[in-house]
């Protein structure tokens, strides 16, 4: 029996029969679902945060939200009831930011206006590279082009993406996500985009590092919970981070026959996977 | 020797060894080069135009304009001294449109407005299918969705696009052209588009029935000059036509070194492409 592994016992979901000390949540389709007026609480979530916090959980929340600041987004949960701190928010904007000027480059960003902030202060004359984000009605014919001839005007054309998801849902209202904009510049180009958010590796492990949990212990020490059976599920197993999907937010049955990622368990909420987690962990 | 094969003889170039009835052109980088008032043409394409019309050839002019009506065309290329008729004219919107009414389908048109009247009359509500051309500031972030919208409401999309092309000139700026964004669609909506202009085998053939050249006949029979290595070379190549490129419009010196395309001949304009039609033919 390898070293962390638990004995089956009646009841105890399979992700749990390794001991997990670092839990990654998915924020939007977990602790809220978007929407006009800033989105409604998904019951019981306030309470299952608080309660993994009062055990003494390392929790990280991993989001690819890029359409505010992190303590635009702590203010926002706050008034769902939330009570998070910046530092406690991956997102793929500052992480960007960090790429950017560890590299010394001049971005173009294709971002939405709220996620602008982030990248304040920043030399972005002359671009000699593209990050694309959530810009919604910023992905103008004029913007795409603008993004486009950065590209097509560098010896190395680098594309950041703040994620790769082909659409979310808004309100009642399903909408285009960053994926197919990122996919238009790559053709148009012959690039590779470079993900920044999720379901890149880099990604879940810089979250993991941030609660002191190596790549190498991540197998046996962390579980990834989130809505998106792709960038969340999928993205953190292929880091062997254990990945369930909840059954909130954008969660459909016909992901359950999903082809290619199998999720180490379903719950059908945070709440019930908090349960789970302090009754068997 | 192959029946119409003609033996080689000094100057005579490859292209031209096999004796060729039909001749297909493409019109922008070949007759004219487009930009703000209306372009430019190319000199000696006038006249080598009426050469290989007085001498009995049958010509069909292939283009992917999508953004006029071929009148419009016809009108536009008689300001720039050509004199030639609608019904000369193979392009993509007339053909999208047939294919509609043939299926009965009711398109989403995300298409320039200049190309809208090709489609007058046609019941376009509660579409069940899109089409998409080159809709240039037409392509917004809304008009995205809607067509976005469209497919994945379909039990069977069908996604039907003017052509694929990555960007194209126009005057001194590099554009994104359609390619791009049926991309997007298509990693959204996991679908293939349906090309219905060049390079699609469909268009080529299409255009040589109009001159009474089936099928089995085209590799001896007919000759397709354009700019595009991949859309007009490659595209006719692919269904036997002979493909010669002209070193005028977007032709590139690099062309010559493209990975997966080698013309059947150079010419360095249409009107050195005619003069060695009218020696050797």
């Amino acid at each position: 029996m390898a070293a962390g592994t638990i004995r089956e016992e009646d009841g105890r979901p399979t992700w749990l029969c390794r001991k997990i000390h670092g839990i990654l949540l998915d924020i939007s389709g977990v602790l809220y679902n978007s929407g006009g007026d800033g989105g409604s609480t998904i019951p019981g979530s306030v309470e299952a945060v608080e309660k993994l916090k009062a055990a003494g959980y390392k929790v990280r929340f991993c989001t690819n939200e890029d359409q505010c600041t992190r303590q635009g987004l702590v203010d926002k949960l706050g008034n769902l009831g939330f009570n998070l701190s910046a530092s406690e928010i991956l997102s793929p904007c500052p992480i960007g930011r960090k790429l950017i000027e560890e590299r010394k480059l001049r971005p173009y960003l294709l971002i939405h206006p709220s996620g602008l902030l982030e990248f304040n202060g920043l030399d972005c004359n002359e671009p000699n590279c593209v990050l694309i984000g959530g810009a919604e009605e910023l992905f103008t014919y004029e913007n795409m082009n603008g993004a486009f001839r950065v590209l097509l005007d560098s010896d190395d054309p680098v594309l950041m993406a703040t994620g790769y998801g082909r659409y979310y849902k808004s309100g009642s209202d399903l909408k285009l996500d960053i994926g197919p904009f990122t996919k238009a510049l790559e053709f148009a180009c012959d690039v590779k985009a470079e993900i920044i958010g999720k379901p890149a590796a880099s990604f879940f492990l810089g979250a993991l590092e941030d609660i002191n949990i190596s790549p190498e212990d991540v197998s046996i020490e962390a579980v990834m919970i989130g809505d998106d059976i792709v960038s969340d599920v999928g993205g953190a197993q292929a880091c062997n981070i254990r990945g369930v999907q909840v059954r909130t937010g954008k969660f459909r049955t016909q992901d359950e026959k999903h082809p290619t990622v199998k999720p180490d368990g379903y719950v059908d909420n945070l709440a019930a996977a908090v349960d789970l987690i302090l009754k068997y962990n």
